[in-house]
């Protein structure tokens, strides 16, 4: 039952996320020695304004 | 101090989170023996392009 | 998929957290009317030196 | 590498986040001694409707 | 500034760890075009009795 | 009701978790202006074969 949450900056396409789930299970499921269908993934869309790194806003970064 | 952080499909009501709150606030108190204001909770809305279930995001299931 | 992660302090026997998670189990089930077996919940003990409120450690309070 | 999960109800201004960002990376940096770029921080804004403590929702608070 | 939590049953060794991270960063890195050091993974180990799947704890499972 | 979740590598000392409640506490309470007793922080020490940047743990860092 490994569970998964992928914090990411908003912008990534349904597309994506459908890559990242469909690569990053297999992997788990792969190495963990888990059935796919018990891993589960939770995306969140972070604004960049909701984000920072050195004390500065993503959303201020030149 | 429990903190509970509850995710879940968009979707859900007012009216069910209220529901929820009340019921999941009076089990934690009554059985960690914690008194009902010492208990918070946390709702995650998450879309369906963002849960994943064995590599398949929950929107791309039939 | 209602995925729900419950952080107490540490201290609560594995009979509460049983408990526990039957009665929120069946809560969420019934109210956001979901299937039982498609809850997870996951419980974090939490040291009392690593758990603050106020500012201050619940290791420190009196 | 501290990463930090700030939760707070919706309604703080990105001015507000700015400070807190700047000040919150400031602290533990000098305090757990790690250069101020790695200390990483994600907001995430709540409704009054997604909080709950005693079991009632912020939204219903009088 | 991808950050990802991975929750797993207790038990799998470093070097699955070692793989899990090697695997998921290339994945990330690669499909949301990101440059592999802004990728953070931690990992949290969850004892059997901490874990539950429609109510019932993990331990208790036959 | 800000909720504060801090993960750290291990090895920090309780004396600097109490200087770090204390501190962000204070910058919380005055910058989003809400009373100090409603700040809540919860520290998870993360071990160095338990976190990875750029796909490679910690431990494993020279």
């Amino acid at each position: 039952m490994p569970f998964i949450q992928i914090h990411m900056v908003e912008g990534r396409s349904v597309e994506q996320k459908r890559e990242i789930a469909a690569a990053v299970t297999a992997d788990v499921s792969r190495i963990a020695k888990v059935p796919p269908d018990r891993v589960k993934i939770y995306f969140f869309d972070i604004k960049k304004e909701d984000m920072a790194s050195g004390g500065v806003l993503r959303a201020d970064e030149h």
